[in-house]
């Protein structure tokens, strides 16, 4: 068998054997012995990607809500590049993604060949470990080399801190298998080790860590940004303290207990000054608005649950890391603060909802409301990173039984259809219910090759729901906003038609106007647009009559 | 003045004083200062786009065409990862190009920030100069540094070596001017120097080198590879010795003297056996097919034109590199040798013609020769990296009054419509003709975005003709086509129609059939779509049948 050929088929086993179950491969002739290598392995399913961009964030949207390490594979030159953005994300995020990056041989590296550049530390500090293989040659040894690489680098991508991982792999030609008689031997086994076990294996759970006693205080809040954690001790820690849980949606920790109109809370003056915490408990990456982030700085005091090397404090106010958190010893969860806290939030619920209600036509906040709301149990939800997500974190309802997820690591703009469209993907293959993303135009625009997906390729369930805007929402709601070349540097009007975009991609589409009619939206099958057409000024006015209404609302109950 | 929007200012002014004319911005708000100062400046033209590939692609092209400078703006976090690919063209085709990225000050890096990475050497090694600026501070030297920073990077882009330089620019808010009455006051002048001058110029025209002459031989051969260098010496050299010119497409040398049909007479074995060269001169980067790196390996001595320290050589058989090159001293064109190239250069193109005439339709060769052959003078041809630049290089009869770039510094995939968008747009704006672009399915696909410009922005006139033959027709011809999971892992049928691409983007769209009909299509004008619709296999069946006419046109010479 001739070498590239060999090692590929031994590196596919092996990743098997550690538990690779998904690959994204990317068309291109020196990935030629990867790629087929994959296809052949009964336990991998491979999705073929033609644009690497996309098949970079697929693979990431698979092995977020797979949480299992997924392979990505390309060909050698400017493809590995557009790998780039996807792995930022991954590391930012915490995703376990296992890149592939074919290359030329050494001596045709510096010489001008076609499609050859310098790929040896490509993503620069952005992977947990990085490896130059070396070109596979038949000498003994380099079965076991290429086994225990395998295993080094699956146990790399987690499980303690997860995150992307590379290998760079040159291949000499040939390149395609010679499976026929006259082949020559290798001249040791290719076999791994017995009962398909791994090469070697490390501890498959992480270390349990012993949490620590938050201080008896009354007045504590629980901040829950992104991240892809275990909510129950935080609703254990709300339930047994009172401290209120201030949760953005994609910390899934927004249940009944939760303060689901604390975006608009905190945007109150008067209510931020009068809720000023003795202790703030956070976890995971908070970054939704600027309110939190003014609100945590008025901290006395901030214990930040996570590991002291990698956890998020965007405004430098942690005093204490620690790995998990308990309640304080003898907390009793009724108290004033705790009703206060309640009282403002039922009824700057109630304003919101009022506001939100007036109007039968879907609004961008009453979209993000009501679909949250009307998702089936089991559904999965992507949010955009711009205003999709922000809109979630203003207007949702506390609930459960859904799973949101956003590429919140690094909030690009980009990959957010494929993203979505491999999360769906894994999802379902978990035998999860129906999959949902909640994007902004100019996301599914800047990711319309997520849609493009080969007629043998597996499909997911995925309703694509886009806020049309014609531009990008955002800007109208920032000082960026009364600028006179406001519209053409920050609006970016582009004047495309999502009907076409899914004419495009073949996809089906529906174009959405009515609160009333989102249950029967919600209930199609297959990738699909639902188009929701809006208005950026009209959008960015409507926001602040909602915090206007909570405003009134607050006055009149006297917080 | 805020210090964010001064230094901006200060910055985008001295590139302006440099020579900076083109500008491509993608949306943000980190990017604000930059993007305002921009767009407000009178010597540079502005090009919104919203995908940052695209952008970056377009901002390639731009400073392809212009052979001047770009600069490329985008915000913090993946954005700047998308640039990447584009990067590396620049960096392996030579093109200038002005990176500069936005970024959040440190104090917010490494803290789970928004959009925060590490933008430090994001590039790696493909950028000639990297500066992280610093945040900009209201002291004194301030001005001096940023001004002196933008003529250094300016320097670093060319002339000898072009390249892409990359300024990491952080920026602390505000990012929006502040020019009111109000504004605090900066402690010195933000000017330049008088006149305009820039803050420093170096040698404004790179040293004009010795040639040094090549031994007098009579089998030589000049192989011009692909590059962006003055073809007249090696035209001059041909005339002189008879050796004869094989010219890629994109060196632009393939005027009336070249061996237009070389590569169907190195594909040839007993040619190739009976014409094994004395000397090779080669000049830019060789690469377009495996025939030509055959040949060169057969050659007794090799002289490469280039700078030793990064010229092509993809088979190692240079023994001398040198500046430049001239003919040896008493040369005669008359020989032996050049009959016999001319004699079967001429059978051989009687014979591809032949086979490309016998059919009406509109074959993948057939087109490119024809698309050659009929573009007016002062026209822009981009050749798409696969099999575009492969027809023409094996079926475009030798003209001048055209220029054809392609991106073969990479020979990626990606970026093929925003660089030949952003090519146009300079080719006009220098007063050249029409542009048109000749690129497969995949291609246009993978860039669609490169289609999407903005109500406000400059168009081109660009003719985009797509080959459409649904997937990728270049490993039909590769050994990878008789393996089972070929369609599927290197075919790639998308399915997606070129009508609704089109659509998508809003531009214009013709599908042509017949060669007759190509000269009226080439006629329109603005950014639209010529789809040719082939089909894969066929189409490697006919580049077989051409080749085997060659053969048996060289049989019949006795060659």
């Amino acid at each position: 068998m001739n070498p590239s050929t060999a090692m590929a088929r031994v590196l596919v086993d092996e990743l098997a054997r550690c538990g690779l179950a998904e690959a994204v491969v990317a068309p291109g002739s020196r990935s030629t012995p990867l790629a087929l290598a994959l296809v052949a392995h009964p336990r991998v399913r491979v999705h073929v990607r033609i644009d690497e961009r996309s098949a970079a964030f697929c693979a990431l949207g698979l092995a977020r809500a797979s949480r299992r390490a997924v392979a990505l594979v390309c060909t050698s030159g400017t493809a590995a590049a557009n790998f780039h953005p996807a792995v930022m994300e991954a590391d930012h995020a915490g995703v376990p993604l296992l890149v592939l990056t074919a290359d030329r041989p050494p001596e045709l590296r510096g010489t001008g060949a076609n499609q050859t550049v310098d790929q040896i530390r490509l993503y620069g500090p952005a992977v947990r470990f990085f490896a130059e293989a070396g070109v596979p040659e038949p000498v003994p040894g380099m079965v076991a080399y290429w086994r225990s690489l395998a295993c080094r680098a699956w146990a790399a991508t987690g499980p303690d801190h997860p995150g992307p991982v590379h290998l760079n792999l040159a291949f000499r030609d040939p390149l395609v298998p010679d499976d026929g008689p006259g082949a020559p031997a290798w001249p040791e086994p290719l076999d791994g080790r017995g009962d398909g076990a791994p090469w070697f294996t490390g501890p498959a759970v992480p270390h349990e860590p012993e949490p620590v006693r938050a201080p008896a205080v009354e007045r504590g809040v629980i901040v829950c940004g992104d991240g892809d954690y275990d909510p129950v001790p935080y609703l254990a820690l709300s339930a047994r303290t009172g401290w209120p849980l201030l949760a953005e949606p994609t910390s899934n920790v927004r249940r009944a207990e939760a303060a689901s109109a604390y975006r608009e809370l905190l945007a109150n003056p008067g209510f931020a000054r009068d809720h000023v915490p003795d202790l703030v408990v956070s976890v995971g990456r908070p970054g939704l608005s600027r309110q939190l982030m003014s609100y945590l700085r008025t901290a006395r005091q901030h214990i930040a649950v996570g590991d002291p090397r990698h956890f998020a404090d965007p405004v430098r106010t942690a005093c204490q890391v620690v790995p998990a958190v308990a309640a304080p010893e003898g907390a009793d969860p009724d108290t004033a603060w705790a009703a206060s806290w309640r009282r403002a939030d039922a009824a700057a619920r109630a304003a919101v909802d009022r506001v939100l209600d007036a109007e039968e036509a879907l609004s961008e906040p009453r979209l993000a409301r009501d679909l949250a709301a009307q998702l089936p149990n089991g559904a999965l939800l992507f949010a955009g990173s711009s205003m999709p997500i922000r809109d979630l974190d203003g207007a949702m309802d506390a609930r459960c039984g859904v799973r949101i997820i956003g590429n919140r690591g690094v909030s690009g703009i980009d990959g957010t259809v494929s993203t979505a469209v491999g999360a769906a993907l894994a999802h379902q293959a978990d035998g999860g219910g129906p999959a949902y993303a909640l994007l902004g135009d100019l996301a599914v625009l800047h990711d319309q090759n997520g849609l493009v997906i080969g007629p043998d390729e597996p499909r997911p369930d995925l309703a694509v729901m886009v806020v049309n805007n014609d531009g990008g929402g955002i800007f109208s709601g920032l000082e960026q906003a009364g600028h006179p070349d406001f519209e053409r540097v920050f609006g970016t009007p582009h004047g495309v038609s999502m009907e076409r975009v899914a004419a495009m991609a073949d996809v089906g589409y529906t174009r959405l106007e009515w609160a009333s009619d989102l249950p029967k939206a919600l209930l199609g099958e297959g990738l699909r647009i639902i188009e929701v057409r809006t208005g950026r000024s009209d959008s960015a006015a409507l926001r602040a009559r909602i915090q206007q209404a909570v405003d009134r609302a607050l006055g009149e109950l006297g917080e």
